[in-house]
């Protein structure tokens, strides 16, 4: 590990839009997170990499136990390979690629607390996550930094590549992170390993989030000065007000090059909630916190992936589906939208976005 | 896996001294193998690695248990895995690469007993070696041939690209691998799986080597129609009859195309025996078996590694390393000769040929 900063030494965070390498995937697993012993999710989790193996490589790291029967569902053109994982959120757990001019690439792998550590966080323990990043940029021969006192999940943040960050005050600032920063020192941190200048501060990601509110799940770029943001007219719905705010917010942004943001409105799904079914197949553990039947799960179309010419798409088999794929194919014309049934991973709490990451070439 | 054979398929096992894109090793952890739990042995297989790192790629696998204390050791310019295995021969264990005139590779995962079976083998059990060729087979993302019926190490074989194949009666024929095959099915197995044409078969290897004579202890191949044989003039050392049978067979043999062979005699090290001190470094296991201190080890010079404009020769601080030295120097002009004081390998039975495996470009 690398004891400078990744601006010090001339790396710069690429915006996900830019030229990929491949992506990281963690094969799902735990049975008091997902229904049925995880085997509805997983069949999901092999759509999904099929799905990026046609742009890119893709890399699928699964738990000596069940390394057999992935490889066996994942194929041959997946790189499955061991590597111990809590759960599958490998955006938040994964590195943050930075590289520079010369084309190379270095890894982040910041503190990792489970989205909120002991009290709060989703599941406990959770030190198998926190060596994940360090395992992959192992893997790809890298060189790595190491954020030993400051908490982040790749989730929580968007860059456009060209010197603007997204992301929340609801998670950034709250007190489960980085109780002992300042919003100013946050920014420094971000200033440091991402090289970017100007930030962008959401107040709120979406309801019910439990990452507490990242901003992966309510809006992103499309492009520089473009973003896509989750949206509803339903007064009745509990992202309503948010997605208004962050809506006020963004429309009274400059970004780091000095443009207005153009804004996409993105309508979210209507309300998706965990069937009885589906909870009673959930093994009870006292280590991982569940949504309960009456709770409305975070769904979201904002939660895709780009990959090489394409995007990876949730749907919900819902209603606003079609919608949505068509907002898709008029902000991306140029891109292929490969949409993925995925309410199994919507069920974990996350969806393609939070369940990928990727390195950029 | 495909249900076919290379030969069909139109891939040939190239020569070790061909191109090639990495090297795999696995970490020594055994203690009831390596002395003092693996420590000393650990330092020389880093040295190995990094040895390998100047010339090409190289990737080792570990231990969940034993990974961040590999990581560390092994440093940032190794790509450090987790893989389970039980031991650390991956010339054995891991896949044997064939590839084909469009640039395309595969791997073939042969049937791996340990050396023997229950009763014969070097320990017990083997399943996590016996997974390590399909794991590096889906780490690299190429396609596997897997044999059932038809157990084989690569140390067993030799190759010189270009139709012939080196082996020793001693190995392929001994009754604790194939008892069911008669030497005419072993050869239509080489060929179809390795594109080999003619077969050279020594009668045995060197004396006491545990693996039941592997051909890459006694005698390599130093390019098409040259080969590197182990030698003493020493009549009482247990290897004089056995180096003297092998030059008459290999004098008196015509390769694949139609060439006679030319020999050079490469001077093996006095005999080795392991210290008391090294022995009680070892922890007793009833599955294990291991050398005793009146045994004299069998240490080699041929049990060299190619790497890309080099080769990797085992040394001993024996007054014979510097005549092998000259001698590989005399036969490889044009490489690099790079030694490693490799004691502490050849104390758990082999050497670096025997700890590494190659993949082609």
């Amino acid at each position: 590990m690398i004891n400078s900063t990744p601006k010090k030494d001339g790396f710069r965070m690429p915006a996900e839009f830019e030229v990929q390498k491949q992506v990281f995937l963690l094969w799902p697993e735990r049975k008091d997170v997902w229904h049925h012993s995880a085997q509805k999710a997983q069949k999901v989790f092999v759509e999904v990499a099929h799905a990026i193996g046609k742009f890119e490589e893709v890399t699928v790291g699964v738990s000596e136990e069940h390394y057999e029967d992935a490889l066996n569902k994942l194929g041959s053109k997946v790189r499955t390979i061991i590597m111990p994982h809590d759960d599958v959120w490998t955006r938040d757990v994964g590195p943050t690629f930075v590289i520079n001019d010369r084309g190379e690439t270095r890894g982040i792998d910041w503190k990792f607390n489970a989205w909120g550590g002991i009290d709060e966080g989703a599941y406990y323990p959770w030190d198998k996550d926190e060596r994940v990043a360090s395992s992959i940029i192992a893997l790809e021969g890298v060189k790595g930094y190491h954020t030993e006192d400051f908490v982040l999940e790749g989730g929580s943040i968007h860059v456009d590549g060209e010197g603007t960050l997204l992301t929340t005050k609801e998670c950034l600032l709250n007190n489960n992170r980085n109780p002992h920063l300042t919003q100013v020192e946050i920014e420094d941190y971000l200033r440091s390993y991402l090289s970017v200048e100007k930030i962008i501060w959401l107040d709120r990601g979406l309801f019910n989030d439990e990452t507490d509110g990242h901003i992966d799940n309510i809006c992103c770029f499309a492009r520089p000065g473009e973003v896509i943001l989750s949206w509803t007219d339903d007064v009745n719905n509990d992202n309503y007000h948010i997605c208004r705010s962050a809506y006020e917010v963004l429309k009274g942004s400059i970004d780091a090059k000095g443009r207005t943001i153009k804004v996409h409105k993105l309508e979210l799904p209507q309300p998706i909630f965990i069937t009885k079914e589906e909870d009673d197949g959930i093994i009870y553990s006292k280590d991982a916190k569940r949504f309960s039947i009456d709770e409305p799960l975070p769904a979201s179309y904002v939660n895709f992936l780009f990959c090489n010419n394409s995007i990876i798409v949730p749907i919900f088999n819902d209603p606003k589906d079609e919608l949505a794929l068509q907002t898709l194919k008029n902000i991306f014309p140029e891109r292929e939208i490969v949409p993925i049934y995925s309410r199994e991973i919507i069920l974990g709490g996350g969806n393609i976005h939070c369940i990928s990451q990727q390195q950029p070439k």
